[in-house]
C-alpha cells in the first residue's frame, strides 16, 4: 500500500534511460511511498498496486520539480534605482560614483539583520517556487567579511528551514574586492581563505565553494588559491568562469573536478573538452546575458558536441540578473542561446542536479529517487520553454508532499 | 461616507498633471465612491474623510491597473510543436509544408467550438491578470471567414463575462490570406469587408477594426478600402504596421486618424511626423521582437522626440509572441527598445489607454476615473520594469472592488 499513486498523467521522467523525448511515458502513472518514488510506468502496468491515495491529474504532465542551481537570492536592498538611472542616460562611471554597483548591495547586506535579509529574500524565493523550483541554490558573497558571508548563509538556512523547498548553499568566497581592500588584494584573497571559509566550514553551512574568475573579479592563481584551500575541507567546487572575457578559467575548474562552471560565453573548445573530461557540468545563465544585452553566446554546439551537460539557472542577482521567473530561463535558454525545449527542460531538472552534485537524489522521475514533482497543464513538455513568461506549474510537490 | 479609503501607501498615478515622477504621491491616499476614484492625495490631505472602510496597505505602490492593448488572446491550439521543430533545426519551409505557421492556428480554431476557445483561452487571461492587467484588448483574426470571427469575438466576450476584467474587442479583418483564397486576394479583401465587417458590426461585438499590412500581410490599398467601410460603421481603427519592412503603413493609419499603429520597428520620421499629427498612440510589442528575435528596434527617440504616446504590449498569441507576462513586458520595453521605467510603466497604463481610445476612463489614477488599480510590494515604481519576470501585484482592484 503505496501512500499516493498519482495516474490520469504523462511523465516527463527526463531520465536518459527512458528512450522517448524528455523521457516520456504517456498515460503513465506515479507511486509515492515515504517521500520518494516507488514506481513508475504506464498506467496499465501500474494497475495492480494500491495506494491510500490515487489522484488523477486529468491530462496533465508531470515533471521533476525544478532546480535552480545559481542564485545569489539573499542580499540587502536592491539596484531598481540604478537600473532606472542608466535608462535614463547615466554612464556606469556616474552611478559607481555615486555609490551604486555592488557596493551599494553589500553595504545594504552589511547593515541588514539575518532576519530581514530572510524577509528581503522570501517574496523572491517564493516567486521562484511559484515558477516551479523543489530546490534553489543560493550563493553568499555580497558580505566579503566573515560575519555578513555566514549571516548571509544562515538566512538562506532558514529560509529553507521556513519555506517548502530544498535549498542548498554555497559560500561565494571570491566576488569583488572590498572597497577598504582596494590596495590590499593579496591580504583579502588570504583572508577569504584563512577566516571566511573555516567561519563557514566550522558551521557547516555550505556544501560547495565558488568564485568569480575574471578580469573584474579574480584571476587565477587566486582562485586556485582558494580551491586548494576549500578542498582541504572536502567541499564541492564551483566556478564563475569565462563570463565576460577567456581566463581559462573552465581548465582551472576542471583541474579541481569542479561541479560545474557557469556563464560560459567565451569559453572555447579547450575549455569544453576539459570541462567534459572532469565529468563537470556547464551552467548557462540568460538572465544576465539578456540583463547586460550581451551578444556573445556560449559555446553550445561545443558543449552539445563533447557531451557537457547544461545546466540552467536564473543567476537572480540585484545588479546584473533580477530574474524571479525559471520558466523564463528555459524560454531564454531557447530563444537566446539555441537550446531545445528538451534540452531547456532537462537544463533545469537533471543537469541542474548534476551542477549541485545531487544527481543521485533529484533531477529525474526514477524509481528510488525524491518525490520532488511538477504538475503542469499544457498540452506537451516544450510547452514549458514555448511560453514567454508561464506563471509556474498548477502543483508542486516536494518529498512526496503537496506544497 | 466613501466606500473604501486606501491609506498608508504610495502612489503612482501616472498622471503627468501631477508634476513628479510616475506623478507620484508619496504616503498618499485614495478614496473610492460607486467604483471610481473620488478623491486622491497626501494622506494627510484627506485627513477628514471617512469611508466604510479604511484600508492600510503596508507602504505599498498602487498603480492604475495595467491595460494589455494588444493580444490575440483566443486561438485554438498552440505552436509549441512547430517552436521545437525550429530549435531541431527545421526551416520555416517544412514547417510551412507539414501544415504549420499561422494556417494551422486558422485550422484549429475553426475546428473549435465557442466554448472551447474561451476555455483554452481562460488559463492564458488569469496568466495576464495575475501579472496585473484589469483591462485586455482581444482581437479576432485566426478565423478569416464570418462565422469563426463571429466566434472568436464572441468567446472574446464571455470571457469578459466571466473574469474580472474589461475585455475590448476588435475586429482584425485582415490578418493572412486563407489557403482558398490564395489566388484571389480581391475576393478575399471583397469577402472581409462586405460580409464579416457587417456581420460583426451587426453583432455589436467590437469598438475597432484592425488589419496587418507587410509584405506578408495586405497591401495599402487593401487597407484603405478596409478602412473605409469600418469608418462608415464607425469603427476606430488600429493597424499593425511596419513590423518587418516600411510600407508607410503608419501615414496611413494617421490619415484614417487611427487609435494607434503597432509594432513600427521599421517606421521613420516621416511615419513618426505623421502619428504625432494624428494624435495617435505607437504600440510596441517587445514580445514579438524577442520571439523572432529581430535587431532593429522601433525608432524610440523619434517617438519621444515627437511627442507620440509609447503603449507596451504583449501580442499575445501562437505563432510569434507566446506572452503571458505583462511585467515581463515593462523589462523587455527598457531592455530591449530602451524605455525608462516610468515610459515602460505608462506604456502599461495611461499610454495603453489611450492606444484603446479609453483614457477618459482608465490608464492614470485621477480623479473621476473608474478605480482599476494594482498593489505592488515594492519599494520604488521602477521596480515593475527591473525585475525580470516579475510575478505580480499583491492585489488587484477592479473597478473599486478586490479581483
Ligand atoms: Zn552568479
Ligand atoms: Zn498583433
Amino acid at each position: 500500500m503505496w501512500d499516493r499513486l498519482l495516474v490520469d498523467c504523462h511523465i516527463a521522467t527526463m531520465d536518459p534511460a527512458v528512450d522517448a523525448p524528455f523521457g516520456a511515458i504517456e498515460n503513465g502513472a506515479i507511486g509515492i511511498q515515504d517521500g520518494r518514488i516507488v514506481r513508475i510506468g504506464k498506467r496499465t502496468e501500474l494497475a495492480g498496486y494500491q495506494a491510500k491515495k490515487v489522484e488523477p491529474l486529468g491530462g496533465a504532465w508531470v515533471t521533476p520539480g525544478l532546480i535552480d542551481c545559481h542564485t545569489h537570492l539573499v542580499f540587502g536592498g536592491n539596484r531598481a534605482g540604478e537600473f532606472e538611472q542608466r535608462l535614463e542616460g547615466a554612464s556606469y562611471e556616474e552611478i559607481a560614483a555615486a555609490g551604486g554597483g555592488i557596493v551599494s548591495t553589500v553595504a545594504a547586506t552589511r547593515a541588514a539583520s539575518r532576519d530581514e535579509l530572510v524577509e528581503a529574500a522570501r517574496p523572491r524565493l517564493r516567486a521562484l517556487m511559484r515558477g516551479g523550483c523543489t530546490t534553489v541554490e543560493i550563493k553568499s558573497g555580497y558580505g566579503l567579511d566573515a560575519a555578513t558571508e555566514i549571516k548571509m548563509l544562515e538566512a538562506a538556512k532558514r529560509l529553507g528551514e521556513t519555506e517548502t523547498v530544498r535549498i542548498d548553499r554555497t559560500l561565494l568566497a571570491l566576488h569583488a574586492l572590498p572597497t577598504d581592500y582596494r590596495e590590499e588584494r593579496a591580504a583579502f584573497v588570504r583572508m577569504a581563505i584563512e577566516e571566511i571559509l573555516p567561519a563557514v566550514a566550522e558551521r557547516r553551512l555550505v556544501t560547495a565553494v565558488d568564485a568569480f574568475c575574471e578580469g573584474i573579479g579574480f584571476t587565477r592563481n587566486e582562485v586556485r588559491a582558494l580551491f586548494e584551500a576549500a578542498r582541504r575541507h572536502g567541499f564541492w567546487l564551483k566556478l564563475h568562469a569565462e563570463q565576460l572575457s577567456n581566463l581559462r578559467g573552465a581548465e582551472l575548474a576542471a583541474d579541481f573536478r569542479a561541479l560545474s562552471a557557469d556563464h560560459l560565453e567565451h569559453a572555447d573548445e579547450e575549455g569544453v573538452a576539459a570541462m567534459a573530461r572532469a565529468h563537470m557540468a556547464a551552467v548557462l545563465l540568460p538572465g544576465a546575458f539578456y540583463a547586460l544585452k550581451e551578444t556573445k553566446k556560449p559555446p553550445v554546439d561545443l558543449l552539445r558536441r563533447y557531451g557537457v551537460p547544461m545546466a540552467i539557472a536564473t543567476d537572480c542577482n540585484p545588479g546584473t540578473s533580477p530574474v524571479l521567473s525559471p520558466t523564463l530561463m528555459m524560454s531564454m535558454a531557447c530563444t537566446l542561446f539555441g537550446l531545445t525545449p528538451e534540452e531547456a527542460v532537462a537544463g533545469m531538472t537533471r543537469c541542474a542536479a548534476k551542477a549541485l552534485g545531487r544527481e543521485a537524489e533529484i533531477g529525474t522521475i526514477t524509481v528510488g529517487k525524491v518525490a520532488d514533482l511538477c504538475v503542469w497543464a499544457v498540452d506537451r513538455p516544450a510547452e514549458l520553454a514555448y511560453w514567454i513568461g508561464l506563471p509556474g506549474p498548477v502543483r508542486r510537490i516536494v518529498a512526496g508532499e503537496d506544497a
